[in-house]
């Protein structure tokens, strides 16, 4: 019996700071067995990063809660000779080194393969690991602005913005948990383990769902259009009583928006009565509606009128209001997790949700190298004599105050 | 033997504009049959989209190529009856109607598990398919909104600002494409399908790597910071000669900046040497940074000093810029497609870079009720008779002018 989807599972994840540790937390909250390899002296990055409390950060734990932590000397030889024996038990190998580092350390592809050819390994990168670009260090906003992303976001003609959030990271770890479900599938039936180079900069370009497409059928390259889409009107934020207002009427919205704004004339107006004559005359259709808006008493008003007529509409909520707020709440879009040094911390909720399995699964979060004795025995078979020896060594380290 | 990863894999496709039909193309292009169910008469709404040339949408093509084409009356007790017999043969059932309008058609998850049991089933919806907001209509952008994401783009103070990209519906699609790989997977042990409920608003919330937490630390809402991030400093966007440049700096990288910047003393002073230091003196560390760059003759002098000392650094491409980039062309990043009606068009790549599949396959689109004969026949034995009685009937129709 499986207790959860990826229950016997094995990862040996070699990952740090976002990118990766963010597909290993999601196989992990799926059932996996994920075993961090973090190296001496302070392990994964992140477990320097703010809010630290009583010692460990609460970043840490958001992406790291459930993993088991290993802290090995992978650069001397007992220490890779560990690494070696893990990696002959574990479904999958993942690492986020810069292109090349994986290799120089001997857990490149080429060695993971020959010593577990059933192994599925993943490497994340900015740019993958080949190609002009690859040799550049490179983070979530530096592979956005070469993908196109960031010059599409700001107002026309002002500076691009960047968005207050690491959607580049976040979603190459989709993606590459993606890719490594998919190999692992292929495996079932093959017996093979292959190996998947996963780039921050693919996974943007990906996210372009016409600009690229549009430049080349045109010659012109859409660019940054501020608050309002330049394709598409009305979709855009309007400014409300408390909030700004995103309202998007595609054509079979457009007759409900004049009605519900008690002026269902315009609806049928041939100025206005089809997307692209509304995208020519924005600025008037902009101001039609931001008048309406300013007209009524508050932004609980207007969102209940456009809701009644089946406009699409929302307010943009800040952080306060999305963590109170019961759907997210109801949902598990956001949860409580409780960590013995951090406290009580709101993070947000497992994104896939099976019929089958449990959803928001509590896990604890591993101080550095506090599970290097349960996993040697575990997996490797290793006494506690040889368990010690290592640690003398300084091959095993640990901090219980992380 | 499999010539790619999903070969003899069977999608049975009722999505339609983005989300759902990113899901599907994915696995389109890991060698899955995708079976796309259209309903009468125009089929999928993004048939409608610009740019068309010759009748076919390039908006659909990108998102669509390698999907057989069935336009089935589902409301007709005849074309229902396909329906469920198609059912049964597949693998995976996927939609992206609004919630509950599956089950009034006859195809929610109940009726599809009594069918198909081992059938994997993912519904796509902006909200999922409970709680208070999932009865409101639902695109990306309104997602967005709700997740708390688009008030953390945008300058301080200003209204925020709307990516002009679909970061939410095609990231979600990865995330449901990620959801039903692992299910799969789990089917191949326990032969057992299940459902996946994915939402848009658990996407966007799911890549808040840091400001819910922050918030629920400090009780204080992190905000728009427009290009100049909040918590990290320098981390944000310059005016460069040819282009905005993006330079990020965290502590190992702070010397090395104020090295190549021709002041090495900076690297060491108390005032910013570290994080924290920086973040309280940002516009002073900003000033400082823009105003060698504005020394500089040119972008590409300034990256040079930059790549070499290794401070993460990149130009803000334009879209024109990106298909043109040769790390792109070489990557696969974006690669052309030729279209028998839409012609030559450069379309984002393939993100999943598999070792032992090729990369960015070619693959045709069909037009509307293109396959409809073809999958009749092939997976339910229709008979060349039957299938011309339906099409007398309208359960079967097409359009080959899309």
């Amino acid at each position: 019996m499986q207790q959860h989807i990826l229950s016997g599972f094995k990862i040996l994840d070699f990952t740090h700071v976002l990118a990766g540790p963010t597909a290993t937390r999601l196989m992990v909250e799926m059932g996996a067995e994920v075993i961090k390899v973090e190296l001496p002296p302070s392990g994964d990055s992140a477990r320097l990063l703010p809010t630290i409390i009583n010692g460990r950060s609460a970043y840490y734990v958001q992406q790291n809660r459930g993993k088991k932590s290993v802290c090995i000397d992978v650069k001397s030889p007992r220490g890779l000779a560990v690494i070696e024996g893990l990696i002959k038990q574990v479904d999958v190998v993942i690492e986020n080194f810069s292109p090349g580092a994986a290799g120089r350390l001997g857990i490149g592809w080429k060695r993971v393969h020959e010593l577990n050819p059933r192994a599925v390994m993943c490497s994340i990168s900015a740019f993958g690991q080949q190609g002009p670009l690859s040799v550049l260090p490179g983070y979530d906003y530096i592979a956005q602005a070469y993908a196109g992303v960031t010059g599409m976001i700001g107002e026309a003609g002002g500076p691009p913005v960047l968005p207050m959030l690491a959607l580049g990271d976040v979603n190459t770890g989709v993606h590459a948990a993606c890719a490594i479900g998919f190999a692992l599938l292929h495996r079932e039936r093959s017996g093979k383990g292959q190996y998947i180079d996963m780039a921050l900069l693919d996974m943007y370009a990906h996210s372009h769902e016409l600009n690229i497409a549009l430049y080349s059928m045109t010659g012109k390259s859409p660019s940054r259009a501020g608050h309002h889409h330049y394709a598409v009107c009305p979709l855009g934020l309007f400014k409300g009583k408390e909030h700004y207002l995103c309202v998007i009427t595609l054509e079979t919205q457009w007759g409900p928006l004049c009605t519900a704004m008690g002026h269902p004339e315009l609806g049928r107006d041939e100025r206005y009565n089809t997307n692209a004559r509304r995208v020519e005359r924005a600025p008037e259709v902009i101001a039609m509606i931001q008048a309406w808006i300013d007209s009524m008493p508050n932004d609980e008003a207007t969102l209940a009128v456009l809701e009644a007529a089946r406009v699409p509409c929302a307010p943009v909520l800040t952080i306060e209001e999305v963590v109170k707020h019961p759907h997210m709440q109801q949902r598990g879009t956001v949860r409580q997790i409780n960590d013995p040094k951090v406290g009580t911390v709101t993070l947000p909720g497992m994104p896939l949700h099976f019929s089958d399995f449990p959803h928001n699964i509590p896990l604890d979060t591993s101080h550095l190298g506090e599970n290097n004795a349960e996993v040697l025995s575990s997996l490797l078979g290793y006494s506690t004599g040889e368990i010690e020896a290592l640690e003398t060594l300084g091959v095993l380290q640990s901090n219980s105050a992380t």
